[in-house]
């Protein structure tokens, strides 16, 4: 008698799925995001492929977050069950396997069992975006795919200044998406806002408990416009007041936008 | 009565060129390398189509190195002579309006007037080369065209104790590819070798008065398989003084390699 057999005559339910956690890499570039889309490819998609090739049957993941059409990640976090009967290889060589049927744009970083009650989205705590601006007047090869070319010189300490106004708890409407909100509230706690520089390469560190739609991106092209002298440094203060998307910046483009690392709580899950 | 033919009917020689200094960075990942080869198309025509679409003449390039397909430039150097009477802008606005007749992967960074006399190669006194490796089992996707991954782990303190041996005025013919040298010399001197990590990402520094064909590569390759245990640390030496190819390992592969800066002697000449 099988041990599935014998525990299912001792009326327990038996453990017949696994659930995996796997931290994902992308080259945004060709697809529409994270999330299956009515036009174009969504990254979930293609990994979601990989699983069936592999396993044989469909198998949804869950993602920790969605990102826009161009936006990469480097530490996207999704979570899938497998059925147990059909995992014939230990979970440390699911990464090896899936990138095997992969495009070379995106990547399974790290494959690891999870807790049962694991949940990429509702379990996350916390995440850092890095988003990249190329201020010289001629574009980096290299990295053209991964930054977004400021040709003109801007005023890096006013952009300093601006970047600490955005940590707090604040009512972040003014630098999200037009998207309807309604019921959801649009208060969020950010962490980190913070701005580096290496030659003609800025660098922005942002990191708080949630986000919301574009909302990292206009941040970004706010901060640039203060940087060209369009405001100044404290208009931020004013902008976070009026709650109202015409009152601040920009979006700055997808491109430039890295999804670097979801942070989670719980002991063993990152 | 023009200057230039009062300076013709005074019989001293008008200068009638304008010798002109660039910068070119490049993503070689298209390219049959720097010069113009039988098969695909190199980086110098594409310039030097450019530059034919803005003067309206052909206008030949120099470059201070060859670099082979698939090798990045940041800090590739070239030199050409422009008509006056055709250069009807700032010698600094030439880089803005080359960069607008090129793709993306190909940009001038800088542009400027040198001395008549100025040979971006033969001037040349130095030159640093860095290579990138990925070292992690599954590839960044986002560097994936611009390292070399190198999937299983390897040994990091072997591979620094390996490259300090590169440094110095040795023949490094057992290192380049295997081309015909003859009359030439194939001693070089080498004054910078170095490694560093940062996570999976190990950066090679090399740097030295001049590079035979696939030096680089060479150096690299074999430097890694001495982190795989396949050659001690000290079989570097040995390996210099067999003066032979196949003494040494493996040519790492093009795409991890970046041109990174070229040296110039006399001032104002970088």
């Amino acid at each position: 008698m099988k041990d599935s057999t014998k525990i299912a005559a001792l009326g327990i339910a038996p453990e017949t799925k696994v659930r995996v956690k796997i931290v994902v890499a992308y080259d945004g570039t060709a697809y529409s995001g994270w999330q299956v889309q009515k036009i174009g490819r969504g990254v979930q998609e293609v990994i979601e492929s990989a699983l069936h090739k592999i396993f044989g049957i469909f198998i949804r993941i869950h993602g920790s977050s969605r990102t826009d059409t161009g936006v990469h990640a480097l530490g996207m976090v999704a979570h899938f069950d497998i059925p147990k009967e059909r995992l014939r290889m230990p979970v440390q060589k699911l990464a090896l396997a899936i990138n095997a049927n992969l495009p070379p744009d995106i990547r399974v970083m790290e494959a690891r069992t999870s807790t049962a009650d694991f949940h990429a989205r509702f379990d996350a705590h916390g995440k850092q975006y890095r988003y990249y601006v190329w201020n010289h007047p001629a574009h980096q090869p290299l990295l053209r795919q991964q930054t977004w070319h400021v040709p003109k010189p801007i005023d890096y300490s006013a952009m300093r200044e601006a970047v600490k106004l955005f940590v707090g708890t604040h009512d972040y409407v003014s630098f999200a998406g037009t998207r309807s909100y309604e019921m959801e509230s649009t208060t969020r706690t950010v962490t980190r806002c913070d701005l580096q520089r290496k030659g003609p390469l800025l660098t922005f560190y942002i990191e708080g408990d949630g986000f919301l739609y574009k909302m990292c991106r206009g941040i970004v092209g706010t901060v640039v416009q203060i940087g060209q002298g369009k405001f100044g440094a404290d208009a931020v203060v004013e902008m976070l007041a009026h709650k109202d998307r015409r009152a601040a910046g920009m979006t700055a483009p997808a491109h430039g936008l890295v999804l670097w690392k979801v942070y989670y709580n719980r002991r063993g899950k990152r």
